[in-house]
């Protein structure tokens, strides 16, 4: 068997772990565009005032994690159950904004993003800092742990 | 050539790829216990007054963060020097504990810790909960990022 022939052996195989490793390693910047989006459509989904469709961006997980002044919320529904809590209609939610956003991608599966949210309602402006921890589902990037800050002028 | 010849030929690299990805891919329980015992370091280094010490366990970067209810601060040498102000001396610094520790793999070199702290101090016992980002270096595992809450009774 000719050098040639033994190579030809081996060319599926290398390009098999090739592709493989491109798609289960996507880039930091597609990581980056994909999770810019979750935080858009979460966004979008607050400011109309649709929080079922907000709590989408969080793992729908007993472990997914809410933690604040208030202590650790451990739990997608017991999350949702807090926003319902703290937000309990249009006039309170107002509308947000989050700005100064860095994400930093820590694999092809977990992203950490920082950033700061700014809230505009009738009667105040609450503001404030959270960090987040992303991880890729079969679903999509969702959040995993949301840890927030209240900051006036962050 | 047989198939065994073929075989031989797949060996090495077989072997090569199953070893390599063993070496890179040490078990969650290993990398609990290697984050624990950094944490392990910090709890001592602050209980007999070694901030720099402690101050080890952090990410030795200009990227590194501690986030809280006043804001971020980023860099490792302005998150040393807002632990050196708000803890001026052995008497501020107290004795600190770490409870309900939870550590989530993210990915072999990447780790969530979320958990709650605890102060004992003449005046007070200042007490809240901590999410902290690990990523993997080749000095060892060093927080990123660390959000910090004050919570009474967490």
């Amino acid at each position: 068997m000719s050098r040639f022939h033994k190579a030809l052996i081996c060319l599926p195989t290398f390009l098999l772990l090739v592709t493989g490793s491109l798609w289960a390693h996507p880039s930091g910047a597609s990581v980056e565009k994909a999770i810019r989006a979750v935080l858009d459509a979460q966004v979008e989904a607050w400011n109309r005032g649709d929080v079922d469709t907000f709590m989408q961006s969080y793992w729908k997980s007993d472990k997914t994690e809410f933690v604040g002044a208030s202590g650790i919320f451990r739990g997608w529904q017991v999350v949702l159950e807090r926003y319902r809590k703290n937000y309990p209609d249009r006039r309170s939610m107002g509308t947000v904004h989050f700005s100064d956003l860095e994400v930093t991608v820590l694999s092809p599966n977990a992203a950490l993003v920082v950033g700061k949210y700014h809230l505009q309602r009738e009667a105040d402006q609450p503001s404030g800092v959270f960090t987040l921890v992303f991880r890729k589902f079969p679903e999509g990037w969702r959040i995993i742990n949301d840890h927030t800050s209240a900051v006036p002028n962050p």
